[in-house]
């Protein structure tokens, strides 16, 4: 036996149960959860949830397969690679995040007809794996492109990583499944370590992605060679190993070191999916430096590279952050993935410091980002989320592949399709997100309707029932349903945004709370009710002046939720001459209509006649039909 | 002899004198004049013309040596390609557009030395074509794709349209010259006519030129079958005969047949060459169904799509139009030669119609984007043109060929290098936009140090010379230095930005004069003076309400100027904290300094401090190394 089998042996057999969570870092001030500790029991989650539960995913295998991205497997067992090879070259990695969606949702509610599903595709993924562990449908036959010969755009360490993440996943959700996949992501890392070791070719994938992978299975794998590789990755990168290109190295961020730098820039999903990495490597080797780094990196991107929506990337041509303040609503690429990559980072930082920001920005990204991708069907999603729309879309077919990743109208399929599968395997396990524990207690980051079962840092059992209508309203109770006898801490996050929110314990009288964490210390008994009123009045946001393509502008927030104004909601009157001419009548407040938001508006031409317009939730939009759309609105 | 052998010599013998211009259509109400008429004295267009003369046309025959394009032809003479071919699929069309530059170089001032070079080039050129017509070094041989293959991106017939005008602009500026040029033009036309004519490939290429050229073709050899293959270019393209691409068919203009269109769209420089040579099939067909669509094509995107600048295409990634009213100014694209395209269509439709408002585009689109494009000393350009540079570029080593368009600094060259020869070849053959003849006199389209010596329409003599230090000052002055003895009338363009200018005659009182055409008819006799006066105080212009990035802002234009907001001019007070706290002082109007303009600004952060703060005139900024700029100034 050579001393990779034993190692492998060794491994497999080390593996201790997770939490069944996407992230389980070393160290850090918060620990996550399983699916199987947290439900989402309904509500706006529960219901997307379900939503990709009983349509999206099999949306997803069905234009796998007829995109033939699926089929590209089979081809390559039966050697006749690459003739009839479908797909772009990182078409491989979407059947991955197919799998590891799939992974989650088993995990989540086991069912016997999706497991077939799902051991079928592995079956035919592990068909494809080469001798050596590689596996990779575009390159290194006859005929095509040698192994690692484009790592600029090659996307093959980038494949790599999400067919890690699919085997991580599983093995969280279902230690002892004998499917096979948990083996071959081990022998593709392990060839990767061979190859990109610290002897091994000392450059990295165009495409951030790997790095976060590899240091999830150090971590499920108990194997430090793992973790190791991620670091060597996350070190490398920065110092040009990359060829310079059209947009400069800072579109897969070779341009500078990682630790270097003050914000997020180029390509908005590497950057997202490279700090996600770095904090792992952070977190697990205990490096302060670069958790500091990464700490200024993210609210410096916050605060200046950030659409309201939570949204990131200004740019269309090369995906990618704009300068300082450079967020024009109009043509805001906002990426869903972007988005996504944005909330495994920002969970990771708030798992390794516990500030109460990072579940802010990701309250802000699920709710209008996240939820704007997807239609209400689950069957057609936006690749890009612009905050303006000017010009309505022609609906198209509804069962075509869409060339273009941003239209006025969601689609069903992408020839780039990175956005379905990442919404979905989000949803899947989104869960996972929504609570963690720490030395002192129990902390509720996202607000949502939920059980909880789970054991304090003690090994005590603690079981509690969240439930709420937020964000239609803004009640939330937390009823103890189980605890131990000793007093703990249970933590639930007041948005930033809720000046005047009120606690109440039991029958005590409320407290006010202030944005963060509000804490209610105590030892708990069953039937215990915590309650949070959140103010859910619609409210008007200014823009930072320092933001141009805003100026003169406001947006209209309830709650987590950013609204817009869009033009079948308007009446002819106001839209005389182009939707242009609307601008909020002089001294408008927006108005709660019950459950609704509307505001007063006037055309340019004729500012003394006010309109009362219903706005509409901005993952909304683009339900009706075509339409244009701003969620900015002119005041002057 | 075969029938094309026989029609070649035809037009070779039938070819008459037309004047040397890069545009003589068949009918319109106004007549070109030559770069034999027309001599530019100096001034801001005869110094940026003795620029390219003595520097520009240089510096790309040596990168075009360098960068191994013009060898590329030799490669072809033995037989070696594919092996060794550097650049993209146009690269040779940028030794057509230095061919063509040259042209008009000799055209204007003979020169034996550049006379040489031009005949060795040519000589290059000519070896390569092929047997039957064809030449193109990127496509048709063994290890290439086939001709035609790749109508979208494979640019083979813009090619041949720049080898085309490379040929026409010869044979105007050097009707007998032996050098060969127009017969290579001529036998790749005809191959052109016999593979896309009525029988042939029903298509057209991705991007329009070959139109345009087609068309001066047919002027210039009398061969109507070239005008004939234009207008079947024309008409085809809409219809949906190219591929659809990711940003779907409106980036090559394939969208909608074009005389249904009520706009320009797609890539700028694409829909604005395809313009012109519509506007050529219409004048030479007598189309006026045509025309009338062009002509509300032009002032739709003048009115709405078009920068300030007079710049053109606001998108990045597919240099591209946007929507009504989406003008950024950070990411402006406004490529340079879009602005040089949009002259192009503008000319054509001024000659068709007459019209002011087409020379009043051509003039801010020549001070704002082809002078802002070259350095001062002619070897570094602009490939984009924005109007708001948030990041101060790094310096580079300014004799690297740029792989970037849009940097914040000028670059020698670049993989895509299609502005610095463009710019070349507009500014050989300026004078020609200078000034017309009509039925009823001579027109002074651009105000420029000039001597004009042509022939009315009547054919009687005249000569003119106009001296002015415009745009330093408003002040120009026409002198009669010969003229025939009846009367004709004397227009002399009154810009639009130019309320309050006046008019006068030798000794006579001054008159107001209204934007326009200034108009004096009278028996000119030679000492004649004709004296026109614009008001040159510098201006504050208010962004239309509908376009959303520059709302809360202003700009300051001095004549025909837009002027801009230099970092390197601040005071650091000001830009504490960035760039972005800057506004304009309360009530603060634009001085006069002489010669400069000069405006009170504020740090946000303390409103009541001015500072008197010296504007840079838009098409000089980063001329003193890297900095950051802004065209639209906030207010508030």
């Amino acid at each position: 036996m050579t001393t990779t089998e034993n190692s492998t042996d060794t491994r497999r057999a080390a593996a201790v149960r997770q939490p069944a969570a996407p992230a389980v870092p070393r160290s850090g001030v918060l620990r996550p959860l399983g699916l199987d500790e947290v439900t989402l029991t309904g509500g706006f989650w529960g219901e997307r949830q379900e939503t990709n539960s009983r349509a999206t995913l099999g949306h997803i295998h069905y234009w796998l397969e007829r995109a033939g991205w699926l089929p590209n497997f089979d081809l390559a067992v039966a050697g006749t690679l690459p003739e009839g090879r479908h797909g772009r070259e990182f078409s491989d990695s979407e059947v991955y995040k197919y799998l590891e969606a799939v992974a989650w949702e088993l995990g989540r509610r086991p069912d016997s007809e999706l497991e077939t599903l799902f051991r079928a595709v592995v079956a035919r993924v592990a068909a494809a794996q080469e001798d050596d562990g590689y596996v990779n449908t575009q390159f290194g036959r006859p005929g095509q492109r040698p192994r690692w010969s484009d790592l600029e755009w090659g996307h093959e360490l980038y494949c790599i990583g999400h067919l890690v993440q699919a085997a991580v996943a599983r093995r969280r959700t279902s230690p002892g499944a004998d499917d096979g996949l948990w083996e071959v992501a081990l022998r593709a890392a392990d060839l990767v370590c061979e190859v990109f070791g610290a002897d091994g070719i000392q450059s990295v994938c165009g495409h951030a992605e790997i790095e976060t992978a590899l240091a999830e299975l150090g971590r499920a794998s108990g194997d430090d060679r793992y973790t190791e590789q991620a670091r060597l990755f996350v070190e490398r990168r920065g110092t040009g190993v990359l060829a310079d290109i059209e947009w400069g190295r800072s579109y897969f961020q070779d341009d500078m070191p990682l630790r270097e730098a003050d914000a997020m820039r180029g390509h908005a999903v590497r950057a997202n999916y490279l700090a996600s990495g770095a904090a792992d490597v952070a977190a697990d080797r205990g490096d302060d430096e670069l958790t500091r780094a990464l700490a200024r990196q993210w609210e410096n991107t916050r605060a200046k590279r950030t659409y309201v929506t939570g949204g990131q990337g200004s740019h269309h041509q090369d995906e990618a952050f704009g300068d300082d303040f450079e967020l024009p609503p109009d043509r805001a690429y906002s990426e869903t993935c972007a988005g996504i990559a944005s909330i495994q980072f920002s969970w990771r930082m708030l798992l390794s410091q516990g500030d109460a920001a990072y579940a802010d920005l990701i309250e802000r990204t699920l709710y209008n980002v996240v939820a704007t991708s997807p239609s209400h069907e689950g069957t057609e999603f936006y690749y890009a989320n612009t905050l303006h729309q000017r010009r309505a879309g022609v609906a198209g077919n509804s069962d075509e592949l869409s060339p273009r990743a941003s239209s006025s109208l969601r689609s069903p399929w992408f020839e780039v399709s990175c956005c379905p599968t990442n919404v979905a395997r989000t949803l899947a396990s989104l869960s996972a997100y929504v609570a963690t524990v720490s030395d002192d207690g129990l902390q509720l980051h996202q607000l949502a309707a939920a059980g909880i079962t789970t054991a304090l840092a003690d090994g005590s059992a603690v079981e509690l029932r969240v439930d709420t209508a937020y964000p239609s309203d803004g009640e939330l109770a937390v009823r103890v349903v189980a605890s131990p006898a000793s007093p703990w801490t249970l933590s639930i996050r007041v948005p930033e945004w809720a000046q005047g929110a009120t606690l109440a314990v039991n029958d005590e009288a409320s407290a006010d709370v202030a944005p963060g964490y509000a804490e209610v210390r105590r030892e708990f008994s069953a039937g215990d009710v915590v309650r949070l009123s959140l103010p859910m009045a619609p409210r008007v946001t200014q823009p930072d002046p320092r933001v141009d393509a805003v100026r003169g502008c406001i947006v209209v927030e309830r709650g987590p939720e950013v609204f817009a104004l869009e033009s079948v909601d308007l009446p002819a009157r106001l839209t005389r001459g182009g939707f242009e001419n609307v601008r909020l009548a002089d001294g408008a407040t927006p108005r709660d209509t019950g459950g609704g938001v509307a505001v007063d508006l006037v055309h340019r031409g004729e500012p003394d006649v006010t309109e009362q317009v219903a706005l509409v939730r901005y993952h909304d939009w683009a339900a009706r039909g075509p339409s244009t759309m701003r969620v900015w609105i002119p005041t002057s």
